[in-house]
């Protein structure tokens, strides 16, 4: 399903119609970007500020803790 | 692990010295707030604009595509 762009990286994942998760190269440093998106006049998708960009490191955290996060989801459901 | 703070949610992860994965809730809704922090002048750790928050139905996008991100990542390496 990823979608290559060479430009802004690979779409890993749609998680809502204007959030994407995007794996992109900086500096030789993998980033995986949360972030919200807006259409441009040309229809293009552009990223905001509204997100956040982790290292390989900090991506590897948190794929190994979604228990935890739903964890706490039920706590305070 | 999660610890509970009544005023900003349950921590359920840090993914670095100064980012965490908090659950926590806005208006009834449940938010998981993936987001970069400061120590202020008291030490103690406060939100920056830095994250984004997620809905619920956002966050199990998200936690559903972990292989994708890291195929991702394995294209890109």
């Amino acid at each position: 399903e990823a979608k290559l762009d060479p430009e802004t990286g690979i779409t890993a994942c749609e998680i809502s119609k204007n959030r994407r998760v995007v794996v992109r190269q900086f500096k030789k440093m993998i980033l995986i970007d949360i972030r919200q998106y807006y259409s441009n006049a040309d229809e293009e998708m552009k990223p905001t500020k509204k997100g956040i960009s982790l290292s390989l490191d900090q991506w590897k955290v948190l794929s190994e803790n979604i228990d935890n996060v739903d964890e706490a989801i039920k706590e305070m459901s």
